[in-house]
């Protein structure tokens, strides 16, 4: 089975955990994509953790994982913290696949969300 | 006139700081939705500040400006500092009109970014 897994900064404000969960749950719908499934990941301040999401679910029946960090820019978090977390994972589970995308801010999509918003 | 101004965290990578640059050039592109014209500003670490470039607007011939926070969750940044540029801007200028929309992670459409992004 492969999934998808959002890995994301994680707030202290859970509403606005609550927010990206919500917005998953909208990708949930339209994922014809080949997943299986998708999960919410937090690097920081929220649960669950990118290592117990990887964890779970390379204790089931996933062989693969694809990770979109859920990022605008590609800071620390983008450039070291989650190639940590998935480095981690593949060596306490080296039979496993992960394969890491560009981050979200990375995509040419995002000027037609800019140019949606402002017609809000 | 009528001024979009995308209000980004900013970065000490300057290439992330470029990336949002590049995108924001694209939007200028398909803005034909009765801007002007469209500037990036940043709240920390980068130039221009969000103070400079309202000032330098409204110095011009700018009546109206549309703030559009690029920020994906409303942390503190999104409910706290950027009303706060706003407010020291109207104070200085009060003549002039400010509307903020939502941050860009509450637009549905970023579910179609998440989709498209998994078919990279």
């Amino acid at each position: 089975m492969r999934q998808l897994v959002i890995a994301a900064h994680g707030s202290r404000r859970e509403s606005s955990n609550d927010e990206l969960r919500a917005l998953v749950a909208l990708v949930s719908d339209e994922l014809d994509m080949g997943f299986d499934g998708v999960e919410v990941a937090f690097l920081e301040l929220a649960s669950p953790s990118v290592e117990s999401v990887l964890g779970e679910l390379f204790k089931g029946e996933t062989s693969e994982v694809v990770v979109l960090p859920y990022f605008l820019s590609a800071g620390n978090h983008v450039v070291k913290d989650i190639p940590e977390e998935i480095n981690k994972a593949l060596s306490l589970w080296p039979d496993k696949k992960i394969t890491v995308l560009p981050h979200i801010g990375a995509f040419e999509a995002m000027a037609s969300v800019i140019a949606q918003a402002c017609q809000h």
